[in-house]
């Protein structure tokens, strides 16, 4: 069902077909680790929403992929937080940027920032650097769901805190990002909701979960369920 | 460079975007391998090339993605073996049939079975279960790159011996098959050719192989390496 979307998606022109592989790789990993939120996940999901929490100025970034598979949870989060939303695409087309904004919109998004790119993220070249002042430029806090490893490095070589969600926790997005969740996107920003409800306001427990957690071990954890998992799959039984 | 091939031959028509899709998953697998060749993936090579040269009617499966990626080895095994060629594709339409068909005869190949179906591989649906009675139907042993799991099943359900290509170690197709590689395509058909030169006419050397070859041991000898690879990833090299 999610190929056939995808797909959809592909012949709309809000995906690229290098798009659909990259969907491909992720699927892969998915699998890998049975199809659910491994217990390494939900703690960087919990980390991910104390950090929107205690952010000055959060940004919810928003590529094609992500987009086209769960506009609403994207948005909902947003809500929730409260944080901005910006569309940033790797393969940009001002066409492309335009169906992605109104597709944001049509899926209930109120202000979706990146029609009128004023700023550019340093490190990167030409049109992949295009971004606005009032929100990925001047984010502290940056979710970036499925996101190319360049644009994931040079947002956390500005110094903002970068939280990414990509099922491959060995990726060069995981790696840069200072809370790398490694889950599939509709999961992980259901799991953040929930923990963004519960945390809201709560200050302490904010501050605990970030001070607790370590993105290097939790990675490491991560690797380690993704082989028991294995394990387990060819055993029979997951 | 791969995806962008691909890309192209989904443009032509070759390649659907579903194969996109399905090219991702292998491409995470091959990441977690480090992009060469495993032990096992070795051995299983090796098992695979001793199967074809003992079969009385080998066959060489080929499909869009298998196509796409690298007709010229496909071609050569074939050759080396000497094996039949048949096309065989999942989302099957006689334009896609007739296309891939003449790209594997623009390679090289100088028969290419496909074109008029008079047999059905029990136990699939519609259009899926069209093949050739002196190719597909009657082959013994059967190398199928990158298949779908449902045919892979029903093939090794006719009797056949099935040697599957698939990155995924845990795939249907690969459980389905007797001598599951997971390899690369192209980096598999290409150790798949060297051990057939080294072997051809050694029929002591053959059946030994064949005898000593495990494919439930090979397929955990599998898991244990994956899981070797991403630790080392994890401390940084491979």
């Amino acid at each position: 069902m999610t190929r056939e979307l995808l797909s959809e998606m592909v012949d709309k022109g809000l995906v690229t077909q290098t798009g659909l592989i990259s969907h491909g790789r992720g699927e892969a990993f998915d699998y890998l680790m049975g199809e659910k939120s491994l217990q390494s996940s939900l703690r960087a999901e919990r980390a991910a929403a104390a950090h929107l929490l205690r952010a000055k100025n959060p940004v919810v970034c928003v590529n094609g992929n992500a987009a086209a598979l769960d506009p609403k949870n994207l948005i909902s989060l947003a809500k929730e937080v409260p944080a901005k939303i910006e569309v940033n695409i790797f393969h940009r087309t001002e066409r492309r940027m335009e169906l992605l904004i109104s597709y944001m919109e049509e899926n209930g998004a109120e202000v979706v920032l990146g029609r009128d790119p004023d700023a550019r993220i340093p490190g990167l070249e030409s049109d992949r650097a295009l971004c606005t002042k009032t929100g990925i430029y001047d984010s502290d806090v940056i979710l970036v769901p499925i996101e190319d490893g360049d644009r994931a490095k040079a947002l956390a070589d500005m110094g903002k805190t970068v939280i990414s969600i990509d099922l491959n926790p060995l990726s060069r997005t995981s790696k840069a990002a200072a809370v790398s969740i490694s889950d599939e996107m509709s999961r992980a920003l259901e799991n953040i909701i929930g923990s963004v409800r519960e945390m809201k306001g709560r200050h302490d427990v904010i501050e605990e979960t970030i001070r607790s957690f370590s993105n290097d071990n939790n990675r490491k954890k991560t690797i380690e369920e993704i082989c028991s998992s294995l394990r387990n799959e060819l055993n029979g039984g997951v």
